[in-house]
């Protein structure tokens, strides 16, 4: 077998057109200003363009209009100087091509089926064909693990809970009971799935009651997960997660969240208790949603943005402060504290004049 | 066996006044909107109050001021058409008494008394009756765990921490040694107790010093800590956790914190070194505390707050900005740069006019 | 064996000029508070300086300024009424010779060199010398754990993995594929290191094509990560963090990130993809650093700080309001949303006078 894979065979399955040596062959993905021989680069960010030209990477993907910055002639192919010199692969979005070769490339240990002899399965859960167990993973009564799953050293999937074909668990990820996670999703190690939700009733003496979580999780189809995650299980009625949904590290699903198809939640994000997110919404880092508050299809909400009320207009939703010199913040946040009353000053200003 | 429960049962539990069949039974519980034959509901929330009369429940808890909105004539107990159809329980708070019944319906796989064969546990640790502890639980040497426990798969009990008794222990909670843990606490899967504060010293040549945490970690009764949560060990002298105190997930308490009872910590909310709090307090999502400052028992901080200086008054506090479309937010925030100077030349006009 | 040491080990390991009895044993640090006989205390923060006349320590660690407060005359080495009365231990910064001298007095149960029966190490792994693995460790194959390293129970080691020589994983720590750990590391548990970066490219049709990670992680020399943290593999290249770097608990450190040496930084800090941090940087609680962006050396930034732009000037940064009481938040607030109106009505008013 040959090392890496052909130009003409990444072309043919990028659907892109190949200006340069079909034969070349690639042995790994780089970025422009990393590329070496035998590598292929992409030109995804105009910020990076200038270092198109003296990269040295073996091919290059990038969209049509940078080609008069390439070597390859479109129509000789000829060497020109001061141009890329290797060859080009041109496609109308090539961080879509990059992302699309990106698998070929990548470095995850094959998995081979089978289940370790230090699994705890028990007799009652159903195993699908073709699954990696691996060691210590523990599978409760009643589970059902779909064809070609991956469990990770060390998970644990609680009883009744059902996980869909082709799904990744990482080791140390915790599924509780009744939890149904879709086919071909991905969960990163360190995630907890389906624990009770933060339901407390003050018990009118200055306790809290607890309230038995007695909902479950319902996570779609091709959603990914990342590590230290957590999606609590509802109330009453499940914690929803619509299909094709990304989801980063250190993110909170609470209890009776309910979240559409293909958002994206960077690390820090999350929603309170019965949230409700719309498809095709972004949570920047740290972008919050408080309880009970709906946000419509097609919102961004960028980094740290606290939303408190529901929003019914797709766009990109901002609070906070901007980054000052510490001594220069103390004596401008200070003043916050004294808006209202410049707010009144001004206007009573105003009145005068 | 019968099915579900009785609503006599039920209403004897709850001290709740009955209208309605005694003999009816109910078998789950929901919300009034997705409330079916056999379930029972509740009204706690003005907001939903819309959703009384349609309810398809069974019953429904509410306060007696929404009796008349209940079909169940509450003298002669017949239907009256428009209004809810089902029977009624009667109480003053039916918040609580939702969360007091919810347990009956609690999907939890039972725990049966059982130490899993794949278990290590050290021969000089103290294991009380009735345990169940699951597989590959490792519990280290002088380690004592109470009668009723549960260890959850995977979990992890450090050399001479002390579980108390009817103490629920998730799958792959990491327990390091002299932690100290009262009764009936719960902790979620992925948390981490007794962990190293975050304690170095800057040793004059730019390096970090690592102060070795040679205290512990102290966590009183009836304490319910969330998913991915971490409490730190003391640097010197324990960490305290008061009892009846509720944490959600991804909180933080860092060395030497001391937190009061009945204190409610909502997600990403965290308390840096030394901080306190008093009795009776509740930090809402993301609320954070910085380190060696105190606050006072019966202390509210809404969502994202940021504590800087002590708090010596009962009340609610906030920091933050309001969530702005980003275009608006973009010309409001650079002028938060400008304040100090927008309010002194506000004072050099007051003066001029 | 006798208990503990005695002060005069303790000042020679420290290099501290001692005024006392050398053959007093010291078996315990303590605050000046709370110290008892037999403790050993210190004086770093002059807030608490008032503690030390009435400290019960028998020796405090002090600079040389407090020696008056003393009752240790420097000469004589009389007791003097109204002074601490214990010996002291003169440094020019007492809380580095605390830092130092913690180690003697770490609770932490020894380790002695085994490898537990449970442990599933792929016979392709190479093992250092005198290593403690406990049970449930999972070593894949290829990878390498240096001389001395102790791997806590239910660690996972993923595939052609290096953990260099003296490092200490703890127990449920989760290391994914080709992630390079340097010597003396600490990872606490929880954490996740090596798990995907967050990367995705939107497809044109509103879902989300997958960035395989083809990078690894690459961790320095004498590195300390606390619990439930997590260190993302490169898109494409490496995570790096330098030497020397001291990261709290929960932090978030994205793909491709590259962070300098002796960094601190604390619970909730993270950088986001691709961002850079210099040398010596301080990130406190919560302060994150957005994508792509690039901070300079010896920059700190305060609690919650939000870096949105590259920082190119040593020095304190700061963003966020200040906390108020609600009531009066809520009138503050909402002006921030008219702060672009307020600063051009006072200048139409600066132009009218």
């Amino acid at each position: 077998m040959r090392a890496g894979y052909s130009l003409a065979e990444i072309a043919a399955h990028l659907g892109a057109e190949l200006c340069g040596d079909g034969e070349l062959r690639v042995t790994g993905l780089s970025t422009l200003q990393d590329a070496g021989p035998g590598q292929l680069a992409f030109l995804a960010n105009e910020k990076y363009a200038s270092q198109l030209r003296s990269s040295d990477a073996a091919a290059v993907i990038i969209a049509a209009k940078h080609l008069p910055e390439c070597v390859s002639d479109p129509v000789s192919g000829e060497l020109q100087s001061g141009r890329f010199k290797g060859a080009v692969l041109i496609l109308d979005n090539p961080y879509l091509g990059y992302a699309q070769i990106s698998k070929w490339f990548d470095r995850s240990p094959p998995l081979i089926p089978s289940v370790h002899g230090s699994a705890v399965i028990a007799d009652s859960a159903t195993i699908g064909a073709d699954v990696v167990i691996a060691a210590n993973v523990v599978v409760e009564d009643h589970a059902i693990i779909g064809s070609g799953c991956y469990l990770g050293a060390g998970s644990y999937i609680g009883a009744r809970s059902h996980i869909g074909d082709d799904s990744r668990i990482s080791p140390n990820v915790s599924i509780y009971h009744d939890v149904m996670i879709g086919r071909h999703v991905t969960i990163h190690s360190g995630s907890v799935i389906g624990a009770d939700g933060f339901g407390f009733a003050p018990d009118g003496s200055g306790k809290w009651q607890k309230i038995y979580q007695i909902g479950g999780v319902d996570i779609g189809d091709n959603v990914e997960i990342g590590a230290c995650t957590t999606v609590d299980r509802g109330a009453l009625g499940d914690t929803r997660i619509g299909n094709g949904v990304i989801i980063d590290n250190h993110v909170q699903i609470a209890h009776n969240v309910v979240i559409g198809d293909n958002c994206a939640l960077a690390a820090y994000s999350g929603l309170a208790g019965s949230a409700t997110l719309g498809n095709n919404c972004i949570l920047a880092g740290d972008a919050c949603v408080v309880g009970h508050v709906h946000v419509c299809d097609n919102v961004q909400v960028t980094a740290r943005g606290l939303v408190t009320k529901s929003i019914t207009e797709p766009g990109s939703y901002s609070s906070g402060t901007p980054l000052m010199k510490s001594r220069d913040w103390r004596k401008n946040a200070v003043r916050i504290t004294q808006l209202d009353s410049i707010a009144r000053r001004l206007k009573t200003l105003e009145k005068k004049t």
